[in-house]
């Protein structure tokens, strides 16, 4: 059950964003009471700071699986930005609103998940120096942070308001940018190629 | 003597951050009596906040003659580059953490300075495209913030702690991946050429 509440609140707060989903909306939406959902969970913000952890969790795998089933490090970065893609295509921006604002923990945690991302990214520059995809002259230490803050940029609602930018076509602009920034003559044939099959 | 007052603090500021350096100090290098650095100052902070006016409208001075000289956008960018490479090599980074701590009106003027270099980066971008040395398909709207803020990133100490990274280091490794990601064939034959005789 506790699950079950995770994944209709985590699929809720996609749809609508946070605020505006009560702890009755969701027990509706489940056809239980509320007492049974705060049996699992103190209160909403804890529900809100499980599903993130859920989302960060289920994000994890699927990053695992795309590194296990790319050739190469640029269909990975591909791969990676297919499912980033995915996520920000069925996201209702209100909730990085919301989130920041109203559940600074669960916000703090999934900034804080750009550790494990920065540890992701600088391997991906390495397999891809190794494989002459990329630049040999990249310095991975500094590239990789460079990347990772620029992907919480585009989430940066100050800089990019949401009404007046699609978070999504700032994501797909900076990592496009990334990779040409990177790669070497054959990477760019390669990433020519993968981007127009993925 | 007022602008004399502003160049000698602006000099002893670069070379000793601005903390340690007094109002006796600057007296002193310039052979003049505190009370006359009062006159034309109220107090530390408001000399402060006048180096970094001065400062940046030199700074504008010097890209303005960058744009006039450079024979195209990316020759504007290596020019642009030497002129903060010069500025890095002889600036003692601890000016960067006083100015953000101990004064803060000056230090978000500075990033205020942030709406100029903007529409600098846009004109540069259009100016690229409209040669054909820039890909034609660049969101210039989003580049151009995502380009501006990287410049801040390397003076983010928090990110990277001048103990640990070389702040021109960045600079320079951000720079060289920006250009490389927007030119076109063309345009990366150019700055080749360009970035080793610059």
């Amino acid at each position: 059950m506790q699950q079950r509440i995770i994944d209709t609140a985590e699929s809720m707060f996609f749809r609508f964003g946070i605020r505006s989903v009560t702890m009755d909306d969701i027990a509706k939406e489940l056809g239980i009471s509320k007492k049974t959902i705060y049996h699992y969970f103190a209160d909403k913000d804890d529900l809100v700071e499980k599903v993130t952890e859920n989302a960060m969790s289920n994000q994890m795998t699927k990053t695992c699986m795309i590194i296990d089933a790319s050739k190469n490090p640029i269909e990975e970065l591909m791969f990676s930005t297919k499912m980033m893609r995915e996520m920000l295509e069925n996201v209702n921006v209100v909730l990085f609103f919301d989130m920041k604002k109203y559940h600074p923990n669960s916000w703090k945690k999934y900034m804080d998940f750009k550790t494990v991302h920065l540890e992701i990214v600088k391997k991906n520059l390495n397999e891809g120096i190794a494989q002459k995809l990329y630049r040999s002259e990249i310095n991975v230490e500094i590239m990789s942070k460079l990347r990772v803050e620029t992907i919480d940029m585009a989430f940066n609602m100050e800089l990019f308001p949401p009404n007046l930018y699609n978070i999504l076509k700032v994501q797909l602009e900076s990592i496009d940018h990334f990779i040409r920034g990177i790669v070497t003559a054959k990477g760019l044939e390669i990433y020519e190629k993968t981007r127009l099959a993925i």
